[in-house]
């Protein structure tokens, strides 16, 4: 029985989480649960799974959660903010911890779950994208186990599992090539907020799902695979593969190559983060390469994606560049889904960002350095876009 | 070093193997070349790559070859016939044996080897499908390995290498489709040997081209991975994948699904098997699945080719079942390629035998019982045929 804590429990990767749990009661308990504002699920959550510890992040709705699960007995330790959830994190009875936290608010809970000895099933791309120069020589420190849990990475984790050490050669990340694959690069500039969460072949959160139309999130992708499987840029590649059933692949020194498939369920690389290194009996639909259909590759369009190259240029520099990266994404993306900016204008912002931090990156930053970087990211972000017009173009940032 | 002994070596697998230990002159030395009677070749291999011992199978031959290489120095010890074989098979120096023998030929050499405690290169089918009940127990009791060197096996074996005992649920063999994979079905009658013999994708010897004709030879890798990976019947399909670039794949309990992919070239399974564990780098061409177009995928025709249930309900049958069929098939297709009998022939000349055989089927067969149904079973085919006309039908086997 793997005593599991999970961050970020309200959200997409939380409750598709939950689901294989109470699938699993003889194989999975929860004993911490933690989310940002949704008080409403959490304490419905509480009430299922029972979990010893449980936070919200919006201190303002602690009572409301108090009071939501008043009659439980025992009642579990109740906290909130962002010091509630670390001490989530790293809560004691717990030995994976599923980090489910959407953006770089994951990054301090992860690192506290390191530093308490916790194996973390890493659902959150930028522990590695924004934390890897501070988590990688935790991660190595206390010896836990990184276990991506989003589908590629997991992929690309399933099939080094039975290759020996030196054996990889080449990592090639599928791309479903997102809402806009088969749009005509002239028609992005006027693409709607409710065309971009259209993703063709994936149920994820919307935040995710724009990142998917611009292809950021197989360019942070890059970067992630390139810290937790230790490869050289030079040897990532991005296919486009539209019917997202090969999750991933990888090459080995013999020119012999392994892939994972499946059909577009996130909860197969979440149990099998939450498994490993054993593989549980489902009952879930089994893959059938016949109705699946053709299978089809092509390369990737980086006239009409420039975000992926933009992502490789950011991880060859390193340091903080990369937390610069995601910040700005995110804040470019949240801009868009309010209606603030254009979809074009996300790819334009970041890169922009990006360049004029250049100067100021340092090759090994602390962490006070990173989330410093993060935050001048998002208010530079913010500055450049405040006087905008959301219905016309941004000609020069500042 | 890897030290190898090379059964087969001017075959189709044995030139490829040769192949591969030229190239890698610092992993592997040969010290046992074996072949039946092209003792040219067998003479340039010795001269090119000085093994200690070799033999060739067919007797008058020996002073042919003494002669062709008797300026050598030193000179191998050169034996002949099936026990010259035999003592290469077991020659004291090698670690590891490539059977690459074609047919029931290869199964007492292959007995040798294993009981002088070599781990087997496994490109001999029969070695299993016939002798599958005398070879486990003695795999075991040696603790050799097998080490599968044909591209499906191989595909299993390395897709199998990280998954935890008990994580195997299915096993997804990928057939080709063969020379007539778009041949209308009324069209097999008037096949030709020359039809039969052009593979779409891979360069083999003609008697396995035919197999492949015929599905056959899926039916006997079905027969072989269920000796090879311990996977019950019901759990190991076929699927039709014209472009032999998936060269099989396996599902796990939680239904994700490993496969593995390559061009069709025999070289990449036997460097596999000669390297295992290691991955060794090649400059082999690399996968490209862009150029590889669509991977297309379709059950397969079992009205079309009736070798394949024949196999299943074969194997389900068990005992020496699986050797009368495959020394029928050798036979059946022998006598194709002599144009003694039609292609359509083939599977119902190879039904009839396995039928009258049903009777006399033992569970737990010697080895002198399986050799015995060998030998019965091609006679029965030579007996049955012998009266045909090889350009009318086959009416009734006896």
């Amino acid at each position: 029985m793997k005593a599991i804590t999970l961050l970020g429990s309200t959200g997409s990767i939380g409750t598709q989480t939950l689901d294989i749990v109470s699938q699993y009661p003889d194989q999975f308990r929860i004993v911490g649960l933690a989310s940002g504002r949704n008080v409403e699920l959490l304490a419905a959550q509480i009430r299922q799974f029972r979990p010893s510890i449980a936070a919200i992040c919006d201190e303002d709705k602690l009572p409301t959660l108090k009071e939501a699960i008043k009659d439980l007995d025992p009642q579990p330790i109740l906290l909130a903010g962002e010091a509630g959830i670390i001490e989530v994190a790293r809560y004691s009875e717990a030995q994976t911890v599923v980090t489910g936290i959407v953006g770089c608010a994951g990054l301090l809970p992860t690192i506290a779950a390191i530093e308490a000895g916790k194996d973390i099933a890493l659902a959150n791309k930028e522990t590695l994208i924004a934390g890897a120069p501070v988590v990688l020589p935790l991660v190595e420190k206390h010896n836990v186990k990184l276990l991506p849990a989003d589908s590629e990475h997991s992929a690309i984790f399933q099939c080094l599992q039975g290759v020996p050490k030196g054996g990889l050669r080449r990592i090639l990340l599928t791309a479903s090539g997102g809402a806009f694959r088969d749009w005509d690069v002239a028609k992005l500039a006027d693409v709607t907020v409710a065309d971009a969460i259209k993703h063709p072949n994936w149920s994820m959160g919307r935040k995710i799902t724009v990142d998917s139309a611009t292809l950021m999130n197989k360019g942070l992708e890059v970067i992630e695979a390139h810290f937790l499987f230790g490869m050289d840029y030079e040897n990532i590649d991005i296919v486009i593969h539209p019917q997202s059933i090969i999750h991933s692949l990888i090459e080995l020194q013999d020119t012999s190559v392994l892939a994972q498939l499946g059909w577009a369920d996130m909860r197969l690389p979440l149990l099998y983060a939450l498994s490993f290194p054993d593989r549980i009996y489902t009952d879930w639909q089994q893959l059938d390469l016949v109705k699946a259909g053709n299978l089809t590759f092509r390369e990737p369009d980086h006239q009409k994606y420039p975000c992926m190259k933009l992502a490789y240029a950011v991880g060859k520099a390193g340091g903080s560049m990369p937390a610069v990266l995601n910040a700005a994404n995110e804040q470019a993306v949240a801009l868009f889904l309010d209606e603030k900016i254009r979809f074009l204008d996300i790819a334009r912002c970041i890169e922009s960002v990006c360049d004029r931090f250049r100067d100021d990156n340092s090759a090994n930053p602390s962490l006070d350095d990173i989330v410093a970087a993060d935050k001048w990211a998002r208010l530079e972000v913010l500055a450049a876009t405040e006087n905008f017009d959301a219905r016309s173009r941004i000609i020069s940032l500042r």
